[in-house]
């Protein structure tokens, strides 16, 4: 057992004067739900070596519901933005915040801000909605996001500016690690100004690329797209004589879509992921082992994440677009280029059909699994916000929901554990080595 | 009234001798299905403007189970080869094709023609499968060809001398009108030598685009899956200010598939198909009408057939692949290409996100419909080779099966009629113009 | 061919005085999609047989856009109605009827009437709904009628003085034989006053059974829900030693469900529909055929039509509910009985699952398929109504769509035919015998 | 922190002799997948409350790939057997045991026992199937069990018998408590004679109430199928004025698919349950506040678990099948009836849509996730039976997989904790009241 125990602890806006509208209780054996007590840790380190204690015991604060409220809901208001790219499960967030604030804590007005962080600076000339009963009604059943997106920061100085002017008190930023790092700024400037205003950040990464969140919502949505584009690829590999299915998935840094993908089809011959450099060349290499494969069983099935295989692809290969722009490094044609080449100098005719299913893995609406996720990530986010927690992100740790500093999070990023048992499983599921090279 | 009728026929390998085994009666009112006359016969036309009389009317032969049959099912041997690329349903239409001559016929013995015509040709190396209940149990529920498919042509020659030697008394080729017109060599190959052997085709084209048959098998499941891709770019659309949704689907020749997943989806706003040429500059230009509909609305929808606007691509504009060799002229980049350059020069900023789907609209599994029509292709191909009937394709007229000579249903190709009503109907739900420029 | 032919016409409310705003024209060859002159007529019989001559040929009027309107739009009002039970793509009927009418034809105003007919009776105190873009935006997703329904009628003088008071012009009747029924009589009751208001019909029936509609929407979207319950069973009957599955799937008089979910399938042993009576008992019997079935293949999948075997059932079986209550004859159960008692006789061991899938088939959002249809269904009734067509159903006829008189339409029912090639395919399929008994 | 920690071991077959031949080490930063070392250990309590420290500490053995192995794989052989109702991934559970015994640890022969306990009963008659490549080819994509199932017990002796005549190693027994059990007293007569024989559970429980077992394998297929049926109910009680959609779903003592669908809807408005006793009248009763729905919103949605209510209905309840027979007692037909008469009495118009989806739920095939975690479940049962690990079973804590004794799993039932977290978001999102009566 470790001898020493962190506790990680979110700031809040000060004292909580009110008692929560939610029916329940602090008692246990009575029948009603519990409000989560500030006594409540969630252990980071669930997995123990006995053989390699660790020095330190991680435990973050539990997230969920609290018996008393900083802030008074029936004179609350809230706002949410959704910023960069589509993620499956962004309009069930939107709408389980609302219907948490304004159906259980009696919220009387909740906003929607539109476009992103674009919507929160006046000049972009973008007003918020203000959302109500019949405007969530059916938008969990759609893709995208229903106050639209976009990239990019605004002036945390102009944000702060219209949080004040439209006396919103408690901002929802639904994002990926850029977005949330602009909410931590947003929050720097709120501390600044000594406003009691809470910035609560729910993650949102396709990739699930985000510190210490296990899970995101819309990663197994996504998963489940490209599991469906696999089938294809298989299905495609299959028709042909030495037919070779390449199909590539979202993932910059981590490959969490590929490596799950691969583990539902069970299709999969290579998945490349961008945590595992892989030469292509030489008798260790990919393209040999690909040989192999095809002289063995007449077919392969490779799915690579977009990440993967950068550092092979110099300028030289450098693909351009139909008006002769240069496009970054794009690893699908790159890999069909060279296995094409390959097979080619060897004399052996194969059928090669790549796929980029691109954005429609990711504009799709949230599968069952997820659409439970986003109704938990909201409603706690909103327990969080209304209890006055501040700066503070909404993660997922072994099933439970905790309280993450937002500086915390976006401190580094999550990535596949090549030595780690989802990998292993990859391993286990497409036989391919250890290692290319 | 046409004065002039015309009974197109299909030629025959000889008298029908032997009597069906099928449970079926020429009788009306017993109960019993019925067997298809030879005085039966389907008219072409159906639609008659009386103000413009047709010249001639078109009579068909009706598809269907025959009171008798040249070839006695007991001694008869059959094989089914897939050539071509992958469309939803060939595992449906193999395992129907098989059900019928086994189950109901009790043909004692039905090949699996490996990779196409390839698998015709003994140098290859590649031995046809037996085929079996086992064998094809679940196939239906797969995607792709189970026997392979491959693109190309083999020597009828060959091929003829093949079908001897294995005592192939029936050949069904499944194929687009490439390989019908093998077929028809295939054909002649046989009559020349006197041979009893009978060549039965049955269309299969995901673009829709063999005359004489009004619906091919997976189209609808073609159409489907590119209504689900628009329906993702519907969201990215949506989720982005001035975003722009730009979706490629099949259709080389006929624009079926992105008319009829337009009128699916109706949210489509611009559809571009081979039929109709369009100017991409000038006030009555595309690019004009994609500006007024952002200004307008600051979203579009844009679904392109993959060989609409050949005519504007020039060499210059060719895309390279990540090796440096020149792609075939795709039109989504260059319009990507375009589009961006337009709204880049006009200073308004749009956010572009072009999907393609490519194979994963074919490589599925055949849907609901398309499963109920492969089935009626393959056994009324059945029927239609047990009574000798040979060089003939069964095909789709007004939702009823009909035999078409191949010769006449590979001299040309069926294309999107622009004055037709399934293509006012596409401009009824885009509400584009009817031509651009 | 025949020597008689009958015109089917529809009444006009009087001279078409406007001129059609669509974009089309009455030209060949100007590329512009044509208007559908009166001359245009669609005929009923496609399929001839030269030893049987028809006495008589029907010609229905082609539906579609007319060059010349009865309504001036600018000043038209229009009102959607939609009774009796759900049927999948009720959503996309009333959004496309609002959208012809609003975007195309410029019609200001569009009322939705709640809750079937009685929205229409001012008693019942459902005001009607303004339609708007925003309203029907994303309508076609959902399952259901954001309308509402209702069963049964209301007085046809009641309704035509709220069509008076209300000053609507055409009434758009989405609904099932009784519903047209009713449609007709407020047509009589218009027609009695010498009002100009045109009555249109929409054929809603997920049992297919309207006469001279070859196939309503809502049809094969319910097949495929049919198909999807039948592969459950499927695997519940081969995951058990002798297991028997059975389903029971709507199909009161007409068993189209029942036919074509087998044809999809193609995994169901015995199909029983309301057409064919059966008998259990005997050597010829069901239950004996079932009994040779499972002695030889050890499980059997049946799917039973509702309205199937109600000869079979006497009082005693009825089955009753949980508070004691006499419940309709349910063939479902009652067949459920009757097998397990049969197999106790014999003492043979059965698993029997039975499963009644009920409102889950037709409480879907439409197919794909189904939404094309529906979108066709509701523009060509839109057509006919601006032209002052009316008491018109609209029909499909070989997949073209023609104008039927809604007296004639609700004459007699449409039912599966047992000597026609559905069925034929049907047996084809299962291997059961044409009769049992 | 607790101050007693108490190891949960497994008993083995005894010492370790053999190396593991999969490609991993024990090393860090070697860039393999790790061996699961013995000294590894999940902690089965994450969640610490400071002021109520829990009295002891439960730690359970890591489930994984062990460096060395009892059994010789290139010697073993090994059997599968699945018992019970069916459930969403039996067959990938059989495929991925086959293949990571065969591929990854080269075991020879695996055979599949057949329909259940039943299989491993000689006098039965079924003797196993020996598994390869082609059988198991695309089994993962159907429902079912490829292998058939059975419930029931057969006597341990006999079973014992069987596996020493077919020299069987390593019994894999995939099924839920019952199944367990009987797994268990297997392995007391396996323990009994002395044999080197290992026993190796994998729970099986669509209603996922194994204890210690936080989530098995079909569930969350079992909700996504729940969840469809409840949108349909939804668009059902919409469709009518004072619409009621009532839908059963599985759960005899766990009410987790009700609970876990409402959920994944967030359209229910009465979640019902085992684990929640419930009154039906009364102010406070379930009648009345279904009641006060309807006054307020015209429409309610209520999913009931099968094993709800049954304190309620007395034997004069009962329901009767179509030849009299009683059945047990079905919560369904009797909570419509309760409605119906409630509302009756009352004068309140209501339509009632009553929804049984029964097995439409269990044998559909494993959705995307249900896929990973089979594949899970099984390679991991592979690891600890090839390491000897016996009367043991696979299950997941924390999104980890642990060992836990089969005698210490089935010795109570998982249920919904009414005053946890699920159960309290499903007040949250259904708005009932924690209590009825």
């Amino acid at each position: 057992m470790p001898s020493n125990v962190r506790r990680v602890e979110i700031p809040t806006l000060g004292p909580a004067r009110f008692a929560s509208p939610l029916k329940r209780s602090t008692l246990r054996g009575d029948g009603l739900g519990r409000f989560i007590a500030e006594s409540r840790w969630v252990r980071h380190a669930i997995d123990l070596d006995e053989s390699h204690p660790a020095p330190e015991e991680l435990l973050f604060e539990k997230a969920g519901a609290r018996e008393r409220l900083f802030f008074d809901p029936a004179k609350t208001r809230a706002a949410v933005v959704t910023c960069g790219g589509l993620c499956p499960g962004l309009n069930n967030v939107i709408r389980s915040i609302f219907l948490e604030l304004a159906m259980n804590y009696g919220v009387p007005e909740v906003l929607g801000i539109r476009y992103g962080y674009e919507g929160l600076n006046p000049k972009v000339g973008l007003p918020p909605l203000r959302l109500s009963m019949e405007y969530v009604d059916n938008i969990h059943e759609e893709g995208g996001s229903v106050l639209g997106s976009s990239r990019g920061e605004q002036d945390p100085a102009v944000i702060v500016d219209f949080l004040q002017q439209r006396k919103i008190d408690v901002l929802f930023c639904v994002g990926g690690d850029g977005t949330q790092r602009g909410a931590h700024r947003i929050h720097e400037e709120v501390h600044r100004r000594g406003l009691p205003i809470a910035v609560v950040g729910i993650p949102k990464t396709i990739d699930n690329d985000i510190a210490y969140c296990e899970q995101s919502f819309g990663l197994i949505t996504a998963v489940e797209q490209a599991d469906a584009v696999l089938r294809g690829a298989h299905a495609e590999a299959r028709g042909a004589r030495n037919g070779i299915g390449l199909v590539k998935v979202m993932g910059r840094d981590a490959g969490f879509i590929a490596a799950l993908a691969t583990l539902a089809s069970q299709e999969v011959n290579f998945t490349l992921i961008p945590e595992l450099p892989f030469a292509l060349d030489g008798p260790g290499g990919f393209l040999a082992a690909l040989e192999r494969r095809i002289l063995d069983r007449q077919h392969a099935l490779i799915v690579v994440a977009e990440g993967a295989g950068q550092d092979l692809m110099g300028t030289k290969c450098q693909a351009r677009d139909a008006s002769g722009n240069l496009l970054h490094n794009d690893v699908g044609p790159f890999l069909k280029g060279r296995i094409a080449e390959h097979f080619a100098a060897r004399g052996i005719p194969v059928s090669i059909k790549y796929i980029d299913p691109s954005y429609t893995i990711r504009s799709v609406s949230a599968n069952c699994e997820d659409s439970i996720l986003c109704d938990q990530f909201a409603r706690r986010a909103v327990h969080a916000a209304m209890a006055g927690k501040t700066d503070v992100l909404v993660c997922t740790c072994h099933r439970t929901f905790i309280h993450v500093p937002i500086a915390m999070a976006t401190a580094s990023k999550r990535r596949v554990d090549v030595e780690g048992e989802m990998w292993s499983l990859v391993l286990s599921a497409t036989g391919q080595p250890p290692r290319f090279g």
